[in-house]
């Protein structure tokens, strides 16, 4: 070729049999998956790099993006991933408060939107509502830790059954061109919150300790099918 | 300490000259600079990996978080770096129309909150509007190539001047418990549209080739003030 181009060279070497052993051995990781948890601290509002650096690593052209035919034919709800459960379990040093749906960090699901939707939806995976735990720094007893394992392991056990955030997929009539949006889809919205087709409100207690938030988090959103994070409310 | 906290460690080594010598090089150069500018690819909707390692190692807690006294009170407005400007030049691969007020990946400014609000506007920078070139991977003709300078040339002639993303500032007085909006403020509204202090609309035209987009965003910028990817319209 007569230009650099990082996307075909990677697709290259994908299907070629030429890319690093390890990336080949996580790419069999997730082909092997019924499910994919990432867990991580929020750095910086986001995925830390080392986490980033894996999905750019292992997300190669012709996996991740590109599938089956080089465009973009198969994304957002299609994909290499499809039929596979995605869940985020993210840790985060600030208060809930912070992350509330008028805190002053904005909320953790807009946060890790590049995330869920960007890096697990768009390969075919369903992906679950996050599951955050607050002031993560600050947890010092006993009952707060339990707290927080007893919050994950009831994530953990609607792992295959509760409900995806319903994005909106590519190929399900939402996007006619693939690229924006059908004027009677969410007429009138714009941005992340357009993108999640229901009606889905915010919890409204994500204030207090670590442990409280997880109770509550988890609590309200296993109790009501509400998921914190999300809005589409319009005022 | 009988506990790890990365957090400590890092104010540690700061406050006692013990950072590697690369970090304390880079903290300079931030001290010293009048702007800051980040150009980067996009990379699966957000920075890539290395610059969100640069990010993570070169903002120590003392220096980019919890200045002055450790705690959150200079933050979002305030801090080491306030009185500097930033400016963030991404280049996409995919069109324009993907990244639209209802496009399929969301708009770029909400994509890059982030990095905007969360990594420069937090230690006090004043932000620019989001410079965008889209469609970068088909960039072809010497034609798209010299819009797409002229464009950039336009942002750095105003990089003194243009007015910066109205992000809230925490000690501005709309975050009276530097946790969560008054609710005097932006009243109804939630999520990231909430912390843009002023009625922004998105510009109308964001399809079309790269050097067309580049052409049109930087134009309708600098000709309207209208700033794309942003919008608190409700419907």
């Amino acid at each position: 070729p007569d230009r650099l181009s990082f996307i075909m060279e990677s697709g290259h070497a994908y299907v070629t049999g030429n890319q690093r052993p390890d990336v080949v051995a996580e790419q069999a990781k997730l082909l092997a998956a019924d499910a994919v948890i990432l867990q991580f601290p929020l750095w910086w509002y986001g995925v830390p790099a080392i986490l980033k650096g894996w999905i750019e690593r292992v997300y190669a052209f012709g996996f991740a993006y590109g599938y089956q035919n080089g465009t973009n034919e198969f994304r957002f709800g299609d994909g290499i991933l499809k039929g596979k459960r995605a869940l985020v379990n993210v840790q985060a040093g600030g208060p809930g408060a912070d992350y509330g749906p008028r805190g002053i960090n904005a909320p953790i699901e807009q946060l890790l939107f590049p995330l869920t939707h960007g890096a697990l939806f768009s390969p075919g995976m369903d992906v679950l509502p996050t599951h955050a735990v607050y002031s993560a720094g600050h947890v010092s007893t006993a009952e707060e830790v339990e707290a927080i394992k007893a919050g994950w392991r009831a994530r953990l056990a609607g792992l295959f059954t509760d409900a995806p955030i319903p994005f909106r997929a590519q190929n399900g009539g939402d996007f006619p061109d693939r690229h924006t949006m059908a004027d009677d889809v969410a007429p009138g919205q714009t941005g992340i919150v357009a993108h999640v087709a229901e009606e889905l409100r915010f919890v409204d207690a994500v204030a207090g300790d670590a442990a409280a938030i997880a109770s509550v988090v988890n609590g309200a959103y296993r109790a009501n099918g509400a998921v914190e994070g999300w809005t589409n409310e319009r005022g």
